[in-house]
């Protein structure tokens, strides 16, 4: 009973036709998850698909739906850091934060409908529990030239 | 006298001749505040005040007075995300962190003294436990266009 | 032997050869640490030395040398914080996050070496309890130009 539980998420993730890909693997003296009380931070991710990194900049060669699809691909490699560190989503309490950061040209007013690439997938998946606070910005660089970084928190 | 109590921070607000705007409704799925324990993680939320958004670029038509003007905005902003949230603002123990996102063109040095607005109209509000920690950025484009986005957490 | 222990991560510092500055200076109606329960949130801070504030662009005249010796100050100015508000060091349970702004050029891909120089000084002192989650974001302006931002919160 626990164990079929304990695959809820992840037949959710399945039944949308999501993979979740390998967790992160830090390039650096940090770690992808850290867990205080019943807070799980993680480190923040580019985005990437089975393709590799997703780069490029939004207003100059990137579409929207460009952006959409680099940032729900950032919340699957967040959810396999969080998988790695909890050994199941069905831990997952509720999605509390996500700050999403778009590289994008100088005056891209868009980033919010990048962002809700993000944004509908929690929902999708975790339903109201899956509702969270959030912040979009646009800023002129990110890790490896990526398309979104975002950074999620999480109770457990 | 609870009652009398529950309305310190309004009647202050008003005091001060400010007025809460209506609760930011947010354009995705996402929520203005979400609560974990004695923390309130409040949405990041874009500069506005009655005429719509103040939107603009700091070091580029826009002056410090501005945006000293739209960071204070964004605190009235948060401020109504919160008593929604919570009810009433009397509630606020203290607020724990302030970060400040300024439109700006690259290499403007004083993104600090934009931000200023929403700190001191924090400490004015609520005194010492106004004091908050925060970090001030500038970044090349928000939501928007916003000159400024604020995002807060306060310990209930 | 209490007071042995206190000194801990301070002679680490000694031995490894730094000197922790003043405590920095809020240049507003704000604070350097706020502690809420066992979290202690610090404020952003700008990249300094002996010498002043480390100012400049990565990818414009800087170079990830600098870069990097810029985010390792931070975190000296951060401890020094963080030794101000607990009275000792050793009094940290673990590094949780660190945020890092990097001002750079559009399109700088590299600020993760950038904020190395952060996380290799902290696990360096800390050891696996230094081990934080992260976010590298390059961004068009810093706070009087500075080279590097950097917010840190830990556990207690």
């Amino acid at each position: 009973m626990l164990e079929y539980q304990q695959m809820r998420i992840e037949s959710r993730l399945y039944e949308l036709g999501y993979v979740l890909p390998l967790p992160p693997a830090p390039g650096g003296n940090y770690t992808s998850a850290k867990i205080v009380g019943n807070l799980v931070f993680l480190a923040g991710v580019i985005s990437a698909d089975e393709q590799g990194v997703i780069a490029g900049t939004l207003g100059q060669g990137r579409s929207l739906e460009d952006g959409y699809h680099a940032a729900r691909c950032c919340v699957l490699t967040q959810l396999a850091a969080l998988k790695e560190a909890l050994g199941t989503l069905d831990h997952v309490q509720q999605i509390v934060s996500v700050n999403g950061y778009v590289n994008s040209v100088a005056g891209f007013a868009e980033s919010p409908k990048v962002i809700n690439g993000a944004s509908d997938l929690l929902v999708e998946l975790f339903g109201d529990a899956g509702r969270h606070v959030r912040a979009a910005i646009g800023v002129s660089a990110l890790p490896r030239n990526a398309l979104v970084e975002l950074q999620m928190m999480v109770a457990i």
